[in-house]
């Protein structure tokens, strides 16, 4: 099993523990992105993965590599050119205060990516599962013309494609809008993660419930099977519920509910949930299974320090199986 | 606006994380003084601040300084002399396990202080506000005089004073009793934080409840239109519910009750309390909202490690209008 | 008051915080060992003890002892020569992420011990208790003849002997089973640590309740005054309640139960429990109060880094007597 | 006596020790930048500093303001606006394995910073100095002009002017080049740092030596009277040799030649040069002095972390007094 | 360009900096094996490596794995199975005191292996170099029977092949003499690195000088092309010098010679040289510069932390080009 | 061999590696005493120690005595009681840039000491040697009259008594001279560790050579049989070179001189020739031996972090044989 991801890595960076950044003197570095992230999770539950991106051309582009190659994502894809490392501070809250990030991605390497600088064809080809998120498109032109190519490549070869439509309003600055970007791209998606203010903000597809928006979505870009997301009731930032659930076009599955406490890096949940749906679809024949396997995966991303998701199968399948109890194991 | 506050800051020195002192081999260093928390939380709310004390003329001196600097109080009054800077030791604790205090106070360069030593006519000229508390006239004669002259200096210059009239039996070592030095001092200040067993004990002022015994104070100190008091109820090291309730002569304004958890640093909480209130008092004309505001920077407190509060002033009105979700802020 | 045990120490590895092995860069040491860190835990609570042990002649061996030393446990009978020292990995979970441990202790140092290498005579005559547990026979013939003879000379002297007859079915490796060695080492025990189950598995003992059980191994076992036995429920990594009780021949002894949140670190909470009940033996005449003072130590234990209780006897007594307020002690 | 420095202040993200990039998983934040190193070596030297510059509006930004603060620098003039900090990464040598930098300034909130943004009358009232270097006209249009607008106006009002011409060839982006903006920078400049080679590439000043290219630079800019340089002697990343001269119109003043070994931190050390120069003129009236000064606090600087130089005067003085022997004082 | 090393990783712990083992409560992990160390160097260098070893099925095991491929080593033929990983503590020294190392390496998974579970067809198949040392040998018999099917297989299918003879006399525990065993591993190798008095006391091959040696070695085995040699001059733990000398058959190539001051990390750096060594081989059509680039290569590694050189090419040739100037690089 | 050392033992406080004070958020915890190293560094060598002190009795004063312990120093003589810990700061320089020390110990625990707290009679029975320096007379009264009783009782049971008679004029606070005081204390000592400049300013005896002065204090203090002193010349705080002398009233045996570079942590270098020159008197039946063996002791303490040499006899000797290459050891 061979899942491709695609879109930008970024360094994080973050103060120890939960120290403000105006009193920090050192910081924690780790690497992620929203797309990076499905492709470690997927890694850690042992499918073949590569992750394709830019990188500039220097050291720190050469950590952001090797850090994908140490949690086991193929990194013979990666690209590296003129631009910049994306940056992200993140300040890891506690109790009422709450987390920040402050972005620091602007002119990065990979919006400078040209849609001929990648090869789809010999990426995809034998692949099993292409993923991408709705980060990539509103980054540059050039990201989002190679993550269509990317896209329309997957097609054409077979391969299913999942898209997480997050939209982040502040990052379209290039001059196109999501509404005229991001159609074409959902076009020939088999999974979709959205709900239904999405749904109707970026296509104009409207439904009163989400069972009602999923079916409209379906009825509105044919090749579309699933339709996901995630419900998360913050009570404080050490303290969440969390349930997902799973529109197969006749059926909602429902996921059980997560109570996390304590959180100890709530960065990359989305991921890990969707890394986890991706892996239950293409191994489990079983939609609930897998809705309820991505669940687990993502409340036990809380508890891991990082972007990534560093579960394995067993953990996660001891926690859908209801245990939580987390009884030392030797 | 301009405060004023006076009084002595020690180096705290505390294990990593929640470490007992027989096991550690390294120690995290703040510094901190309840005079100059309130400093520092109101120099982060925007507000212009100056703390008045007395450091040695060394290295370590200098470092507090720094300190005091870096968050944004002024410095341009510190004096440097002879003497220690005092010390406390901190051990942190988690739930059923107190946190514990080794003072290593005496003798301090603060204490060593001089009546004439402050030019208070020129440090209170143009203030705003001027805060102690009960701390500094438990340290020795010289503080105690150099503060009578600083509240006495501030009423003729019509600057409103607070006090927090904290009593620690143990500190009053230099010969004279609280109740010789403490009615003076609170003549003609306009803010007490107290309760009716202080008041009591230290000016044998009695009253069955808050709002008699306040009501009582304001009889026997004319200048007070202000008494407020917090209530702590420790469920554990880790968790805490915390309200308080300020009397304007007519009405005692509660604030909401915090359910605090997890408690990252309980130290400075109350000076967190007492920095949103004068912030409140100082900006809103509106004794309700200056408590809440006053209640909810003291929550924010507790998730920040170190004796001051860094909360902003959005963070504050966050929490105060109710939205203790604690959701990631990008 | 003198209190001698014996067995393994190892040396724990651990990642910073809740972090991963697969994402760290350093590892955190302590060392510990069950019997040991009843040794540990009853030299802060002011008893004198020895920990009888064999180490690796080498600086680790030395950094071993070193540690003992540190928390007062006398060194004196400890033998060096060759093997490895064992080791074991923690990786410390959270929330319902499991804590997980790798063990590597194979032919350690300890399990090279000879019976005659260890003069029990000098090393028994004086002490007031020995303890041991089913680690120790499961490691070695030498180990278990050692403990054997360790046994049969506190019998011979007089001195109370306490079993924890743990029972790690992976240890017993070298050809003999626990039904054919635990019998021999339980015969003379004072106070034994375990349950129903086990007393059946290890020595055919059956009961169907603790009392009925406990009574029967009393028959079995004349010596036995006291069985005992803690009870643990398990929320989370990071939330467990715990209670204890001891039968006395006549009556069990229950402590009140403890919720336990968050967790610090659950290694030796056990042991902890082990050692404040043997410290209640020993120093008040009242099982009810020994259970109860046991039982507090082992909550406090779970607030405390690394495999030792560093509790003191002022602070088990505060929580015993029923203040878990976790209030800041100056 | 007070200075006033103008430029951007960067984030400088390290490894630990002498990590490299690719192996580290944690940076070590300073602050720094070439005129603001020169504003903190003052600030510990007693003087009076403010750095003019312009930083984002958010928590990073404020960090520097109170990286800055800390150290004893004015930050009333700091402009808070759009735009990014300015980062580096710095991967620090020893031995023959060169430090390295990579730098991340494109953007940054001081480039974007406009000409009438600064009050630099209000600014320079008063003051004694003003101090420039050639970094920032390479930044910006925004940026030369607003340095253009400062050095006019010290000028106007009779505020000594310094310059650092360093160029770097590789900043200088915006469309204009050196050779056009330099010269009029350089007008009104009291002193300058530089050699014959850049007096040639920047104003076509030619002299065959420091003397003769010091009286030709004299001689195109009447209000120069200092010419200054430092030369040093890479032996290794570990071990310099370091010197400096001035020449005054007459007579070109040389400093001893330190030998530096080992070297803690290189960077910033040509900024301490300047900041003791600076303290030197204005404090003793003798060049000669004041470049042994200047060459000790450089010195010096090789031996503490980070940008700035926090040696002392009395430190400073000891060394330049010839006692290099590091005796222990106590 | 493609690598094949086979050979154990072991799990390195040390203190930070230079603390004694006694002293310290953190350890550092790095992981290294002198094949793997080679591996890593020259996956650093560009080419395309791939290190055959086997580890522990556990966490442990599985962060070996991701060592390795963050410095970008293939681990795609790692086996995983039973056994314990190998490790080795490290303390690290400075000046007149020593490193010293404690293996803790026996019964490793890797010494586990058997003859029959590498594929060295497939492994070898397209490789451009097999690279191997003396320690595998020395582990076990199931070790020194898979690598002579490697050297046998490498043989078959033409990829040349290095043996470096390093001979420790305490690994042989497993009832073979490294005088059996050797000859076999050396028929077929292309280079050798040793020194005459290896060369006598394992093959019973003299010479009175290294050239007369290396002569009998070819004349006695009579693939090797090239026999070759490092030699350090240690002045302290911080100071050494080294340089390396190659003979071809014909002449004896002499590298310069590297003064070394100070040394961060002297582990890895022999391996460092036969990395660059290998590189300069199968890149350069030039044996001087293949050994003054291996010299290099080994000087640099003294300066990075770790058992493997981070070194890249430029930095190598910047050095072996003769510039030591450690220059700041931006 | 048993070693009895009497004096006050510190917490040290130092940044990190080689940061200022000014620039620290965390310092590194030490304990150290002059007398106190000497009896670690005698534990380290494998003689029996008990260090006899007074501490706090709060965490702190625990963590002083674990501390001891934990490097095998008997701690059983160490009294507790009121007074704070005595405190030091160590900032530590490189190169040019000098170690400072702030102390902070006035009032300490040890300096309330009372002459009749210490039962010396017991102590000192059995022991081999008896040792103190001039801290402790300097301290208080009450430390110089328990110092002489110490003394006076090692007389009487035939205990050999060293005095390193160190001179710090700010210590002499409590009313009396040294003058007043050493005479009555260096009665009785066996060896005395000076130089002829103290033994001039101290007793009033000259000399103008180092055996003159040693001649002339054996006149006047008879039982003195040994006067020692190292020589220490300072190149930088990184680079130091290192001799002893020991006059035995016939030949003054002189050590060879060390070249110390790099200097990881000069303090307590003296104390760690003290030690080694006392284990060389008991143990070596050679002045001369013992003299070498007490430098090569000091020498390979500077390489060691912290005040207490941790070096082993065979490290000793392997440097005293003349092997300073700091070969990797295996």
């Amino acid at each position: 099993m061979k899942v491709i991801t695609f879109g930008e890595v970024m360094l994080r960076l973050s103060p120890p523990g939960v120290e403000r950044f105006v009193q920090t003197d050192s910081l924690t570095m780790h690497f992620g992105g929203t797309e990076a992230n499905v492709a470690v999770s997927l890694a850690q539950l042992g499918l073949e993965t590569a992750h394709v991106t830019r990188f500039p051309d220097h050291a720190l582009g050469r950590s952001a590599t090797g850090y994908l190659r140490r949690y086991g994502v193929g990194t013979q894809h990666v690209r590296y050119g003129d631009g910049r490392l994306g940056l992200y501070f993140l300040e890891t809250g506690a109790g009422s205060r709450a987390s920040q990030i402050v972005y620091d991605r602007v002119d990065s390497a990979f919006s400078r990516i040209t849609s001929t600088e990648i090869d789809w064809e010999s990426i995809l080809t034998g692949a099993d599962w292409f993923h991408w998120t709705g980060i990539t498109p509103a980054l540059s032109q050039g990201a989002a013309d190679s993550l269509l190519a990317g896209i329309q490549t997957a097609n054409r070869l077979g391969v299913p494609v999942s898209g997480d439509i997050v939209y982040r309003s502040n990052l379209w600055q290039y001059g196109r809008s999501p509404q005229e970007i991001m159609p074409a791209l959902t076009e020939g998606c088999t999974l979709i993660l959205g709900n239904k203010s999405l749904f109707s903000e970026l296509y104009g597809v409207v439904g009163s419930t989400f069972i009602e928006a999923g079916r409209a979505m379906m009825r509105r870009f044919p090749t579309i099977k699933y339709v996901t997301d995630t419900k998360r009731n913050s009570l404080s930032a050490s303290h969440n519920q969390l349930s997902a659930k799973l529109y197969d076009g006749s059926t909602v599955h429902k996921s059980r509910v997560y109570d996390i406490q304590p959180i100890v890096d709530r960065i990359g949940t989305g991921d890990a949930y969707m890394a986890g749906l991706i892996y239950g679809l293409l191994t489990f024949n079983d939609p609930q299974r897998a809705v309820e396997f991505g669940s687990a995966a993502s409340a036990l991303k809380h508890t891991i320090p990082g972007d990534v998701n560093l579960a394995t199968v067993t953990e996660i399948e001891t926690l859908e199986a209801g245990d939580s109890s987390g009884k030392l194991r030797r």
